[in-house]
């Protein structure tokens, strides 16, 4: 199959999302689809395109007074037996990447390919191995080489939100908190000191902790801290001696990554904690839907922003200080599913809707 | 090497101790040591000899008022270098089972051998499988198929307890107390229920708990009531919805079985367990010291008795309604150790004292 001549960006999207569909891009192996992808974007003259590795950027240089980038990533899961893509009689695509995301990044295909003069200048980002581990995240690997390329005052991620505005998103941080104690033979307790009861008040701490629930933006966050693990123990008849816990903190993204920590360290102070190790951390992100360029976004998409709780690749651009929603026409509940799936109207909605805002 | 020969009964403790170290008898291996010893004793005129398995029973039969048993295991731990025993210029005899517990064990043989006419009746038993699981043991497997072969007033087992008198033993039981949650998204925790959280409550019951010291016979035992494993994580982004917490009840002999069992769970009363597993139990032995034979026995050996906290095999007995304590020349501290030894002057003065005791 001559792939480049089936990214035809004159098709509609729902067709463009089936031809990206049976164009699989399993994460690692996204190299022929960045390939299809840059031809057909150079081949827009109103479009100066880039690359980095597997990663494309392409945008519009109008001199507009803002800049809006539409990003998307082109990878998937694993393949699960659900691909070609299949349209059913009901109007709805099935596949994998239906959802999360290639109806998203036909979107983006089809508003770089029909809108040559928006009344912002966009920037389209389709970025590589978003489904894997956070370090090789090709949007991390743009923003790290070339941070420029991001620049603008407002980001889309097209990422399925069910064709709802999602907002920022909560920073997440995950710390093991250990506890030492002395062994001894269970028989003679009184000879160790145990560190699983020593652990009694970081529990009893954890359990009577009150999550903040803060609004940000019209938005309200809500966090939550958890223990996600706890182990200890050495044998059955030996008193053990450390104990850690695994607490995850979600934090609304009106705190910073320093602040967070310092947050927890105080809720544990005088837990008998003796030893904080940060396993993993990833900061919040800002809605920025005061800003104009995206009240204008809310006014056209319509509907109520909504918050959003996991963490996700809109925080890079808020590393960036570009405030960034999450916005396409997936349905985030079949993500990863072996009956993904989408709605060609919700496809068509989202391209409209972003079209009207970019045009009006 | 002629092994019945090489039990010749007429050599001192100390030297019986090295002919029987020599004769290696790891744990599922003891039979051609059971048939030596079953022979040695066959010929003696005044025992009459029973064997079970790899468990040889030799008794007396005077119709003296009161029976002693005199119990030991034949069975060592896996060599760890130390086999053949090597008797150094200091008096002390080194190997496998030095300690734990040939040197008891040859104690037995001698008293078998050397008096015929003992002031109280006399059993001796000699059993398999003590370092192995509980059931495998040797004594227990006697005591379910033969219980009136161990029959007696007052039990010694010669068990390591270097030369003091260990009284009884406590009990132990072990519980699983689990809690129950439900699973949640940690970005969205309130969605879920956290088990690790609900176990709180345990840990802090566990770390407030004042454990029992009671006096039984002038022993003063001390129980424990201790975590000895905690659990609970599904993934580093997931609500636990389980948590399990491993308790180990060390409990004095004054309680039953069922009495331990009712304060477990009187205990962690109102604590949210939605499930309590037994995952073993072994009751508690009094140590009978009221008893008559068990008060010469101790005016014999001399010193005080001291409560034994660990769980042992005289609580079989115990079970039998055969009041028991541990009383050889093996000093526990090196049992199942590379440097396992038995200072000489331990085992003769052992000897002396059960044969002061059993011929006054």
């Amino acid at each position: 199959m001559d792939h480049a001549a089936a990214l035809d960006l004159s098709l509609d999207a729902a067709a463009l999302t089936a031809r990206l569909v049976d164009f699989p891009s399993v994460s690692g192996t996204e190299g022929p689809l960045a390939d299809a992808i840059e031809r057909a974007l150079r081949d827009l003259p109103h479009l100066t395109v880039d690359r980095h590795g597997n990663n494309v950027v392409a945008r519009t240089n109008l001199g507009r007074a803002e800049r809006v980038v539409l990003a998307g990533h082109i990878d998937t899961v694993p393949i699960a037996d659900n691909v070609p893509s299949r349209l059913d009689d009901d109007g709805v695509l099935w596949g994998c990447g239906t959802s999360d995301m290639k109806s998203g990044v036909a979107v983006q295909l089809r508003i770089a390919a029909t809108v040559p003069e928006p009344n912002r200048d966009l920037t389209f980002v389709f970025y590589d191995n978003e489904e894997v581990s956070a370090d090789l995240n090709g949007l991390g690997h743009v923003a790290k080489a070339h941070p420029d390329w991001l620049a603008g005052d407002f980001a889309v991620l097209l990422e399925p939100s069910d064709g709802e505005v999602e907002g920022g998103c909560q920073g997440t941080l995950r710390v093991i908190l250990r506890v030492q104690g002395e062994r001894a033979h269970s028989a003679r307790s009184w000879m160790g000191s145990n560190a699983i009861h020593a652990a009694a008040p970081i529990l009893a701490r954890l359990a009577s902790y009150e999550p903040r629930r803060p609004v940000i933006d019209g938005l309200q966050y809500h966090e939550g801290l958890n223990a996600v693990r706890i182990g200890g123990g050495v044998a059955n008849n030996v008193i053990p001696d450390e104990c850690t816990v695994t607490v995850n903190y979600r934090y609304a993204p009106d705190r910073t990554e320093h602040e967070a920590i310092a947050h927890v360290l105080e809720v544990f102070e005088g837990c008998g904690v003796t030893e904080v190790t940060i396993d993993d951390h990833s900061g919040g992100a800002l809605p920025g839907l005061s800003h104009p360029a995206a009240a204008a976004f809310m006014e056209a998409v319509g509907g109520r922003a909504r918050p959003k709780f996991g963490w996700t690749d809109v925080s890079r651009f808020a590393a960036l200080g570009v405030p960034a929603v999450n916005y396409g026409p997936g349905d985030p509940l079949y993500a990863h599913k072996r009956d993904e799936h989408v709605a060609v109207a919700r496809i068509h909605q989202c391209e409209e809707r972003l079209r009207a805002w970019l045009t009006a």
